[in-house]
């Protein structure tokens, strides 16, 4: 590792991005448990598997870290990304400013995170985003969430029972840590997931934090571990609820229309997105979020 | 019209406006007339033919202009939209601070023109955009081009007869005014409709001009309208050129993913959509930009 500017928390950049390597893993194999399940009439063909590919930041003349990236196109999961990451360098002036404590570690940074996104086949099953991560500068802080995008009318309501067990598992991630507020996770989420061009939310919601740092770095730690853990055992619960519900030919026309709020949202507004383009981020890792089909028709 | 501090132009707003509206009706008479000729067995089913829908920008409780959207659902044309609009009203100070003369109008705007683009259904065929408005604030000015997205490799390439024609028509209307730089205009087309995070040109080019003012104003707007002219003559030509032609399942698939790479040019780059969505556009109008089936497999 050569950036010594964020050498004093090496320790823990260590066990996060462990983590967040040991997530991704258990997250794949709860993918494809999903799809070894998925049976006639309504699925046919081979289970789907994760294609893993390791990636370097950079044009490889100099040590700029780099991922694995998990992409599955399966029979249940149309197209699901779930991808790991460990990258450092130095933030251009412009971003640097925007970024607390980057004056004093000279601009100099390290992320490690985890990112998914996962569009399912059938339009009766939501899709999901999880995203949790630490950045280092001078400072160390998390950042991340889970929500959820329900793609048909009458599943997009908030008492639909999907949408309540979601809610009920973020809920009970932030309740593990006293200095976790879910209402206020909640409704940044709600704030930040919207797109102001068609005053529509993008989903459902879940929870959103970022530059979580209450000073005690083991249980914000231990917190987006529990995030993460809560997002692993609720989404798939809710993909293996809905997987087995035969839908529509309109529903699945809803489903491809609805994707195009997403990719709107994910192209306009979103800071990951952007913060990947802006620092030459894995640009194949970033837009693999994009759904596999979508109509503006 | 209130709008008062504009007002020195009101003969040329007229006169601007009135052609802009010409040249959509001309623009659709022509894509119907490609509709009634496309037979099978290529091509099934009805001609398409425009659906036309007034708008009024705003909440209605002050005129601020408004327009013509032109959009068709045809056999050939899978998706086209040939937009007029005039709007007026005042710029947000943030805005108006980088638009030329918006200091003196009191951040007062007026502005008409056509939009044009066509996602043909035959990937064989290529896609166009064509885009040419007056602008006033305290001064007045043209801006616009037209430009080819050819959506197959073998197609994408500055030495295709389709591309070498769309240029010599481009080149053809600046030949009729001695400001028009064609080289100018061209490399300008070529920096604009560029994606930066692929390293990727959107097609293959054409002409692109800004705050286009020479201080002839009755010659700029003669260039304006020859560029429509020439647009309106050219490209349908090519679809007329192309659309006999069969395509493969194959070239369908291609066509579908690279259409991806002009909504993602569309949402993170185009300065026609970031104005619309910053003035209160349309966004049935702005968005209806995005091609009708898209993939990111």
């Amino acid at each position: 590792m050569t950036d010594t500017e964020t050498a004093g928390f090496t320790g823990r950049k260590a066990q996060a991005s462990a983590w967040f390597r040991a997530l991704q893993e258990e997250i794949i194999g709860r993918f494809e448990a999903i799809e070894d399940a998925a049976v006639p009439p309504l699925y046919r063909g081979e289970a789907g598997r994760f294609d893993l590919k390791a990636w370097r930041r950079g044009d490889g003349s100099e040590d700029l870290g780099g991922g694995r990236m998990g992409l599955m196109r399966g029979k249940v999961f149309e197209k699901v990304g779930v991808h790991f990451s460990e990258v450092h360098g130095t933030f251009s002036e412009a971003f640097a400013a925007q970024i607390p404590g980057a004056d004093k570690s000279g601009g100099r940074f390290w992320a490690s995170g985890i990112s998914l996104i996962a569009h399912p086949l059938n339009p009766r099953v939501p899709a999901a985003h999880m995203n949790t991560r630490m950045l280092v500068t001078s400072e160390a802080w998390f950042g991340g969430g889970g929500d959820l995008t329900p793609l048909l009318a009458y599943q997009r309501d908030q008492d639909f029972v999907d949408t309540v067990d979601f809610h009920a598992a973020m809920k009970a991630a932030c309740d593990t840590h006293p200095g976790a507020d879910y209402a206020h996770m909640k409704e940044h989420c709600e704030t930040y997931f919207h797109l102001p061009h068609r005053s529509e939310p993008r989903g459902t919601g879940g929870i959103f934090y970022d530059r979580f740092n209450t000073g005690d770095w083991e249980a914000d730690f231990a917190f987006t571990q529990e995030v993460g853990r809560k997002f692993a055992d609720i989404y798939p619960g809710l993909v293996r609820r809905r997987m087995i519900e035969p839908w529509s030919e309109a529903e699945r026309e809803a489903q491809l229309i609805q994707r195009g709020r997403y990719v709107e949202y994910n192209l306009l507004y979103d800071r990951g997105t952007t913060f990947g383009l802006k620092t030459g981020g894995n640009i194949e890792s970033i837009l693999s979020s994009m759904p596999p089909v979508v109509k503006w028709p």
